[in-house]
């Protein structure tokens, strides 16, 4: 194995880098190639019916024998449709998150599957540590998507959580590189999660147009926004903009509702309308120019976390004080 | 020398730790204290008339023969007669910020300075190498005080920023402990600057009760605010509290300035108004539990950083791919 510690051995896989459950751009095709190539893939059940999951189980068991895991949003109605189906195709690792890890952790361990957290803040890991969570991520403001109240940065996360919990800690929020990686293992996570770097790889099934605007995102091209209803990092086109002029000026949760409307995940990532789709991206779609295949990231954040190793030895430190 | 690179040989200093220049906080004990302890003090110019400054040079040169610095806010009016007090008391090394470098770069190197410009992008750290600067300061999204208007983390913002600039770069921003350093130099930064956690040091000329609420503060507890006018990361006391109401309600500038007013930052970091007055503070405070002298903070931060790469060198990594 080229590396092993707990969450290497939690998993079963042989590098620490988990490839993030995205809406509409992380199906089996994505996942199955991340885990083929030695990391993590999950599914992203948000967005999907109960039988578009299975289908997605069920191929993705096909397309590897490695280990793979399930992300799901614990807000939607269709939860238990969702977990009964999991623990039917005994889906090894799951996911949750966007909700209370207390109500569905143990069911989900009685049928074997290991459970892992996403949480924004230590009393939330705190939370999912006492639920029997296996494992956390900890994801910091910078990440896109769905991100927590606090704003908590990730450089700042990681190190309160991993002092606030015994259970392995993953970074999530600003990493798309080997250094950011490095950066987090140095900060106490022993894993991470990438989500934006892998929207851009051949396997996402992320819209080409949605993958292009990630390439040419500059720095401030992403925001936080819908902070009254449930913040979540946008890059900045036709909607997200018209949301961010509404709050500034004072608009109610009920305007920024009905501006927000249905769909509008599913029409800007996987249909492409980038003027008036909603574009979940991390501050990271600023260092993404080209989209590779998802194997090929593996290797090049691997690749760059060990060479930065080799670099943090070189150091002239000295240890006298 | 316990370490040496770009940044302890062009300040001539022991360890890459700078002590960040802070209205009200940072007069010449504090600087003296961090110069002493063989990193880098700064005196903050900002909040200072010029008679006050060179005061404060005049005291920081009788107690310490080592290297130490001014850090100047470009944005003031009295810019010209404290660059005049700076060159006439020959301060070998000056940090600017808030402000453009071109202006004032060239006249402070003429006259023999080092000159370093604090940044929160990578277009404004380009145009600082442009100018002349000798080393950047990258300032991300969770740091106290004046911040930012792309919101850009720092574990985002310094690899963009490493990888632009050829002169070395400090990291600014959520760093407060030696695996925070450690980070920072997993992503390519030469130097870190420390802002908070040298409030919380018994030489700060910070009022008790600021130390004491920091000491006090929990995650979640600074937020962003005053963003339409210069953006800048407060602890959420009465004052801030109000400040970001009106901002969710759509106030315009006139009312947010109006409700600023004079002084506010005095009140509250020097006078010790816990209510009304202004608390610049970063994300870190929520990982800051005691007031211990500044030369210990220097030496557990550089305890820590040695032991975390000691930690990394330590991890099983084979380089096989």
């Amino acid at each position: 194995m080229p590396f092993e510690n707990r969450i290497t051995q939690l998993f079963k896989i042989e590098y620490p880098i988990i490839q993030a459950g995205m809406v509409w751009v992380s199906g089996w095709e994505l996942a199955s190639a991340v885990s083929n190539a030695g990391g993590l893939g999950i599914i992203g059940a948000g967005g999907m019916y109960p039988n578009d999951l299975q289908s997605h189980i069920q191929k993705i068991k096909a397309a590897t024998s490695k280990p793979y895991a399930v992300n799901l949003p614990l807000l939607y109605s269709d939860v238990q449709a969702n977990i009964d189906i999991i623990i039917q195709e005994k889906v090894p690792i799951v996911f949750t998150s966007a909700g209370n890890p207390k109500t569905w952790t143990a069911i989900l361990k009685a049928a074997g599957c290991i459970v892992v957290h996403v949480v924004s803040s230590t009393s939330f890991a705190i939370k999912a540590e006492l639920a029997g969570c296996d494992a956390i991520v900890a994801e910091g403001f910078e990440a896109g998507g769905h991100n927590g109240r606090d704003e908590t940065s990730t450089i700042v996360l990681i190190p309160m959580v991993h002092k606030a919990v015994k259970i392995p800690v993953m970074a999530a929020g600003g990493i798309a590189t080997g250094a950011q990686m490095l950066a987090a293992f140095a900060l106490g996570a022993e894993g991470v999660q990438v989500g934006s770097r892998f929207v851009c790889s051949n396997e996402a099934s992320a819209h080409p147009n949605f993958k292009n605007a990630i390439i040419d995102a500059k720095e401030g091209d992403t925001q936080l926004g819908l902070k009254s209803l449930a913040p979540v990092r946008l890059l900045k086109n036709d909607f997200a903009q018209a949301i961010l002029k509404m709050e500034r000026e004072g608009a109610s949760q009920e305007q920024l509702s009905m501006e927000l409307g249905k769909g509008r995940a599913k029409k800007g990532m996987l249909e492409g309308d980038m003027q008036n789709g909603e574009l979940e991206i991390g501050q990271v779609s600023a260092m993404i120019h080209a989209t590779i295949p998802a194997a090929a990231i593996v290797t090049e954040i691997w690749k760059d976390f060990t060479m930065g190793i080799e670099h943090l030895k070189s150091l002239p430190v000295s240890r006298s004080f």
